[in-house]
């Protein structure tokens, strides 16, 4: 999916939501079998419940490796699953090493789990990042500055020059790509930053995960968005544990829905 | 595996060789399929061949997901064909997430797939490398400075208070664990940096790729050694591409063995 369709599906939609499947087999509805079955089952509901208020989905690869062999196919099958005209898909793999891995990782989940986008850690530098950027039509959404405590770490050091690290990170890494291959992930409890960012990167689409359980409040973000929108918000907890019950996936709507509306808002 | 037990195998083999699987269907003797069986017979002829030579072997993940489900079949069997008592398993996977994610990379790779350490991407600081560091006789071994042309942008960058962006992070992630938890990987072709390193983390294991293909030289780390060795130094394509035909495993011995000969003369 390129940006041009991404746009059009935001605009369709109203909405910029994406929504995280970070499925933990521990924290399926009573009803499902606590294993990689259950996880593709919820998986499938959720997609049905939620495509309607969604442009991305988000497929936290972690959770799915932690199931082994079976992870891995319900990994697969839930990316098939996703209407891929209506939603773009994201591998949140957070990848990143020296090229010729690189390329190794870019053929996993661009070529074979067919991804849209893959998530990648920038700290090993350009040779890490380039390899994802050759794909055509496909998105390579860089680390910039999480909403985690340890982003005190090595992300907002202070730099030499008076500039934190993930500012000049955000501004080299950028350089490797252009607006219609490259995203960067920034988090939504570091509002604070976006003005930033955006004097950085004023015209790419960054994603947003930490709205919701992380703590970032949706309406902070009016001042990141850009004329395309330029934003993808990520909610997982909030939507896809709405409810332990039969219900889970009606709910996880009623959430999605809700957050849809506020962007609608948003989008005017 | 224990520092302790790490410590004996060194001594014993006089040596403190890696052999890095980075096993690429497409690089095969020409006599075995290009596919995730091929994959794995190669890697089981290796590890016969170099085990006598090899106090560890690292698994580089990129290279297994690449083939899919076949793939992460191919990467269990060859990990549970390694003798757990005559070589760390390091599951070179380069992962970095918020804490609940690393969780789920935690059980994926230590707990299902039982190897004794994995590498991180310290990037996103303290919470994506602490839960890894929770596990009794495992080993975490974080990316401090890496050998490719990359690290110029983030690792290398200067900060405010004089040093280069991997010693600050080394300095950090240093006090979340301890020798007996905590390793760095180190690029072998900066030996310019390995005294910077050594007054930083003296009694840590390096973890050190790059050596031989990438470009490293053995001799140069004689000045990296602590009094109990303290390095690890990897190598891949130098011993598992020796040979193209059918005595591969034969070559990459002799290959493992001039490496460990030349160990055991540094470890004199």
């Amino acid at each position: 999916m390129n940006r041009i369709e991404l746009i059009e599906l935001i605009n369709k939609k109203q909405s910029f939501l994406c929504v995280g499947l970070d499925t933990d087999p521990n924290k399926l509805p009573d009803h499902l079998p606590k294993n990689a079955e259950g996880v593709l089952e919820f998986n499938k509901q959720i997609i049905d419940s939620t495509k309607e208020f969604a442009v991305s989905f988000k497929l936290n690869i972690a959770f799915y490796e932690a199931l082994g062999i079976e992870g891995w196919k319900a990994l697969e099958k839930t990316i098939n699953y996703i209407p891929k005209d209506q939603a773009l898909v994201i591998a949140d793999a957070k990848r990143g090493d020296i090229g010729n891995t690189a390329d190794q990782y870019a053929k996993a989940f661009f070529e074979n789990l067919k991804a849209d986008a893959i998530t990648v850690n920038p700290y090993m530098g350009r040779d890490s990042v380039e390899p994802f950027l050759k794909y055509d039509n496909k998105w390579t959404i860089a680390l910039g500055l999480t909403s985690n405590i340890g982003a005190i770490d090595i992300e907002l050091m202070d730099l030499k020059n008076g500039r934190k690290v993930y500012e000049d990170a955000i501004d080299s890494i950028a350089k490797l790509g252009t607006i219609d291959n490259l995203m960067f992930v920034v988090g939504a409890t570091k509002v604070e930053y976006f003005e930033k960012i955006r004097t950085i990167i004023p015209d790419h689409f960054l994603l947003i995960p930490g709205v919701g359980a992380q703590g970032g409040k949706l309406q902070d973000l009016q001042s990141a968005m850009n004329e395309d929108c330029g934003l993808l918000v990520n909610s997982s907890r909030q939507i896809i544990y709405a409810s332990k019950g039969v219900d889970f996936a009606e709910q996880a709507a009623v959430q999605a829905s809700v957050l849809q509306r506020q962007m609608a808002e948003m989008l005017k």
